[in-house]
């Protein structure tokens, strides 16, 4: 039998947001090298008898350089291996998969991707904001806050729409350099926005401000997403008070954060 | 028991792409209400007991209302039924939902939203896109053709950098107006593209040229996606490959594994 590797997105964290083919490449690989953003739940979806490896790089915790995983990957499936490299959300999207693909189309491995719900859209499922609107947003910019292995700000599109959804991967906790760089991309400071923790799983959080109020955010528990753009008024708020009303991660989410969120949908609901 | 509406992205086309979440809705829902555009595999996944209806609204074949839509959604669900809206894609992209979800919470019906995978991410995993690239990709702008219910273009970004990967959705033929459109949002001639026709699905084609010569582009048979960026030079065109022996797959689930997705609705309908 032939070796092949699938690169497979593991989704926003939820196990049911797996792909039916995610889940039976999970059930039938013979070997799993995964990122360390992976929940426990979708790994306990690999047979015991299957070897699992945690490839990931997060955290400054440099163990396994992308040579020594492309190494593995292919060395597996030469020895006729069905390798299957889980990453979180959708492989194609600022997962570095394209050196990936390419150490390992050198090496003449056949591959396939499979791909996953990138973060923005399950944060987006979770917390109810549509990412398009007809009446207010008509194109998502998908951008990180920082370039990978840089502290700097990556390059963003300039003079975003105003009626664009943007969405930040990795936004960090800088938030007064964020907000800025919001600004400079052209979007206004009263414009709506919301941090997302740990979206899909039992733990999200979420934290509705604006672009000039970011600042005084909390500093919710990574992985987080910054969703900015109007759509955000209308993400369901009477959910998240539902959510987070018996959680002790409560303290996270002020009194005046809910008001300010349950009154834009009031008054959505007026007009 | 309370009724329910969930809005659910059936995804690009594939079926294995569907999500465990909207499989396992599709087995237990009292009522699905679909677009044109949901593959026929699909479908079939839905038991024959099963209350089907085909809303699309597409091809200027207004045979129902969005009005008419709202109030099936709703006086199902106010009559305690397990509604599902399926939606091609992922809801919250290009799909109107926004507008939906605010005619439920009017009426005072519970909405989930099951994310799904969006056609941009579909048709980059088919054709090995990578969508970022630590060289070459540091954003991804997601825009439409064109309005809804309008002939014009939509609003895109200014002066999106050169490094962005752009994805068209509902590209349409009008290739040398669409060429203009990308020119004065700032793209160079020399940028690759690619028009992705019926991605993930078993007769998915691929054209791949430059934003100079795409008026010389074939009309491929929509839904169409139009992929524009340097990362398009790293498709692998020549893996459009035997993919989808789908039915054989889909027998390949187990029942067991069936049991897992199915106890936890089950959970679920019990509380």
């Amino acid at each position: 039998m032939t070796g092949k590797v699938y690169l497979v997105g593991a989704g926003p964290g939820d196990p049911e947001l797996l792909t039916l083919k995610a889940f039976k490449l999970l059930k039938l690989a013979d070997f799993v090298l995964h990122d360390d953003l992976i929940p426990a739940e979708i790994l306990e979806l690999v047979p015991s008898s299957t070897k699992l490896l945690n490839v990931g790089k997060r955290f400054g915790n440099k163990r396994i350089s992308q040579e020594e995983i492309n190494g593995l990957m292919t060395q597996n499936a030469l020895l006729g291996l069905q390798v299957v490299r889980l990453k979180s959300g959708d492989p194609l999207i600022f997962g570095r998969a394209g050196e990936e693909i390419e150490a390992l189309r050198e090496a003449g491995i056949e591959v396939e991707i499979v791909p996953g719900i990138t973060a923005a859209l399950g944060a987006a499922a979770s917390t109810q904001i549509p990412l398009t609107h007809r009446k207010a947003a008509s194109a998502i910019v998908l951008v990180t806050g920082h370039r990978a292995g840089s502290d700097e700000f990556a390059d963003w599109p300039a003079n975003i729409p105003t009626d664009a959804t943007v969405v930040v991967y990795m936004p960090g906790y800088e938030y007064r350099k964020m907000a800025q760089q919001l600004l400079r991309a052209g979007l206004t400071g009263d414009t709506a926005c919301a941090i997302i923790s740990r979206a899909t799983s039992p733990d999200e959080q979420v934290h509705v401000t604006t672009v000039e109020d970011l600042d005084g955010s909390p500093r919710l528990a990574s992985p987080t997403l910054l969703v900015v753009g109007e759509v955000v008024r209308l993400a369901k708020a009477a959910d998240l008070r539902q959510r987070f009303a018996w959680s002790e991660e409560i303290a996270n989410i002020s009194s005046a954060q809910l008001e300010y969120a349950l009154s834009s949908c009031a008054q959505e609901r007026a007009e």
